[in-house]
């Protein structure tokens, strides 16, 4: 494709792609937008190396005239997009690429694979911290999905409100706070329970937390405040009905002395369970499954398009294909998030060319990300965190329901005629 | 926890880990192991540097002590698998790794989010390869999944029998063909339809796939033979009612004289709509979404565990984790998979401790892969895609039926008492 557009000239015609999504995942109320970050620093470094183009001339995928256009590859055109961790709607730009034709379209796999991953694991963990109130969650599930799409996944749950990771390397490269627990290995390992919980609190103080649910609970926390003393800082559960056994724990911690010791409770949660759990004395949630895998919607199922590109004059013409059933609007996009009186959100409002002036209380949603090919809109991951909270509690309350309905907010498409 | 075995002494313990899967997926009647290969070349490279030591000592991660011993990581031990390709069932013991504690279980998130990851792209392929019978498959869904998960989703993709990719680092990092077509971007870029196809054939030459439905099929097709010629090698078809769509455009195609042009369709494909056009004049199917995200189940739900360690007179025992709704068994295992006397599997039989002479006709399942540290069970990808074949053709005819059923084998255990 783009060999053909190099040899025809139409690849340098200026051109505005823009990645939205048509809908939310089944019954979802709000996605959140993440990937920004990622992308952009991915965007700074985003070349083709001498094997890459070799490889490409190898296997003559490409001609030489793209290969030579690909070894010069840079991005210098204009990229506007919505802040990472804002909530997104049916329809939101949530990014808009101004360059030419050829440089914004090598980009689409790119862009469509960080925000569609990371985007899909913050709209799980939202609806997962919304769920959990200010119990915190720890996402601990980089075991069950690709080893670096699980450093990303612990990163776009930071956004969306986990409290910490298991994942170290998330803590290297993105600062996510990091935390870990022992797993039944280590009580395996040792001769008996009592032997591996003296091991952890010998070499980790009393203030650990140790698992309790490999051979039979209620002794297991025996020995634990036996071996920890009434500072044992927390025990996890991982197994059986875990409200019930919460509740039991709970009683067993306090009669034993131990009223500060925590109970953390792990073993395949999801925002449903974690609502359950609500009901129970129960101080954490560990996550894993469920969040990688976007609670059934592992992917945000966003879309790349061409809704602009200059005539033969230069003129910019909106495009769009025809199709029924899959919908896209040509034109560049402005969009506002309106608020009522109270500052609550009620539209999502999209329109194309400039936005016109009004009266109404609108937040502009398209912030500037690069420019010329330089990123100017950086943003820290707790930028990306507060962002997001902010966002979160501006939509009406439904939009943290965990049944499924419609989006929170509607979409509005502002006529383009006056 | 590995801080904590370090100092009891208990982390140097002889130690066997297995990889198992408790159960498939919900219906599914087998899984396929996919992963092995870049487990393999992940544990010849695996090593703590100094950037990951120096983060994990500033943060205060770990002791001194572990970290001296994660800097001088280094994997001695042997590891036993089943050959990648193979189908699995619950309680396979995919792998098996035999080391010190430390040692083995440092690799656990290593291997899981391997295997999880790729053994949930190649067993949701594998059902879609059966689907398409001698059609071939496309990989085309780099976009919806993170972006280094969608590499290796394509490499797991091609071990279960799809023809080619669309992700060319797959191709260059692993030699899986590669295959592309044209978007509706690049028509949408031109001034018409057949500014477009014009384009794209005087660049790709008649062989060139269009792609037909940005605007009104029936006229695109019109066009787009106009503009190539008879020789036309394809048409594709990414919207609509495809089935309808496949045959009238094929009649279309026929009556122009066109008879050689194929018909690839798109579309959010998953197993069900390709067993549905097999109806239709379809030459080849291209699946993105549904291949990346797994068709329902993204992640394989494997499970690292302790099995055997050795006690303090250095005797291995058995060990496992009590919990009822979690079932382990302990022990290291053998696993056969025994054949009828036509050659068709009828069960998956795995074993604690020496594999007993018998008279069955049973084919050994786990292959030597690690032995002292060094691998020397690798295998290509070619290998590994003759072996998913051969597997699945091995299997009873019902495993590759589409509905919701249970596994196509049973696993029998033997008990280890004689």
């Amino acid at each position: 494709m783009l060999q053909a557009a190099l040899r025809s000239g139409a690849a340098h015609r200026a051109s505005v792609f823009e990645l939205f999504a048509r809908r939310l995942p089944d019954g979802r109320r709000y996605g959140v937008v993440a990937g920004t970050g990622r992308f952009l620093e991915a965007l700074e470094d985003f070349r083709f190396g001498d094997a890459e183009i070799e490889d490409l001339r190898s296997r003559k995928v490409v001609d030489d005239a793209t290969l030579e256009w690909l070894a010069s590859y840079r991005f210098s055109g204009d990229i506007w997009g919505y802040a990472e961790g804002e909530a997104y709607f049916p329809g939101s730009p949530i990014l808009v690429v101004e360059s030419s034709f050829a440089e914004g379209v090598i980009l689409e796999t790119l862009a469509l694979s960080m925000f569609n991953h990371d985007s899909a694991i913050a709209s799980a963990a939202s609806r997962m911290t919304a769920a959990a109130g200010d119990r915190p969650c720890i996402e601990m599930g980089s075991r069950r999905t690709h080893e670096m799409a699980a450093v990303a996944a612990a990163r776009a749950a930071y956004i969306a409100g986990f409290a910490t990771t298991s994942n170290l390397e998330a803590g290297r490269r993105f600062g996510v706070p990091t935390a870990g627990t022992s797993a039944h290995a280590f009580t395996l390992l040792h001769d008996d329970e009592r032997e591996a919980f003296q091991a952890q609190v010998d070499c980790l103080g009393p203030g650990t937390t140790l698992l309790v649910d490999t051979y039979d609970v209620r002794a297991a926390v025996e020995i634990a405040v036996e071996v920890a003393g009434t500072g044992l800082g927390g025990v996890r559960l991982d197994s059986g009905d875990l409200l019930v056994q919460a509740g039991e724990v709970r009683e067993q911690l306090d009669a034993l002395g131990a009223t500060q010791t925590r109970i953390v409770v792990t073993s395949d949660l999801d925002e449903y369970a974690i609502a359950a759990l609500q009901a129970g004395p129960v101080d954490s949630y560990g996550v894993g499954t469920q969040l990688v895998t976007g609670s059934g919607a592992p992917t945000a199922g966003m879309v790349y398009k061409l809704v602009a590109r200059a005539d033969d004059s230069g003129q910019m013409v909106g495009v769009a294909k025809a199709s029924k059933d899959k919908t896209s609007i040509g034109g560049r996009k402005y969009a506002v998030r309106r608020l009522d009186a109270s500052g609550r959100a009620e539209a999502e409002v999209i329109g194309i060319g400039e936005r016109p002036e009004s009266d109404a209380n609108d937040r502009e949603l398209l912030t500037p990300l690069v420019r010329g090919g330089e990123v100017i809109g950086a943003t820290t991951l707790e930028q990306a965190r507060e962002r997001h909270l902010a966002s979160r509690t501006e939509l009406p309350r439904r939009a943290v329901q965990l049944s499924r309905g419609e989006p929170a907010i509607p979409t509005a498409y502002v006529d383009d005629q006056p």
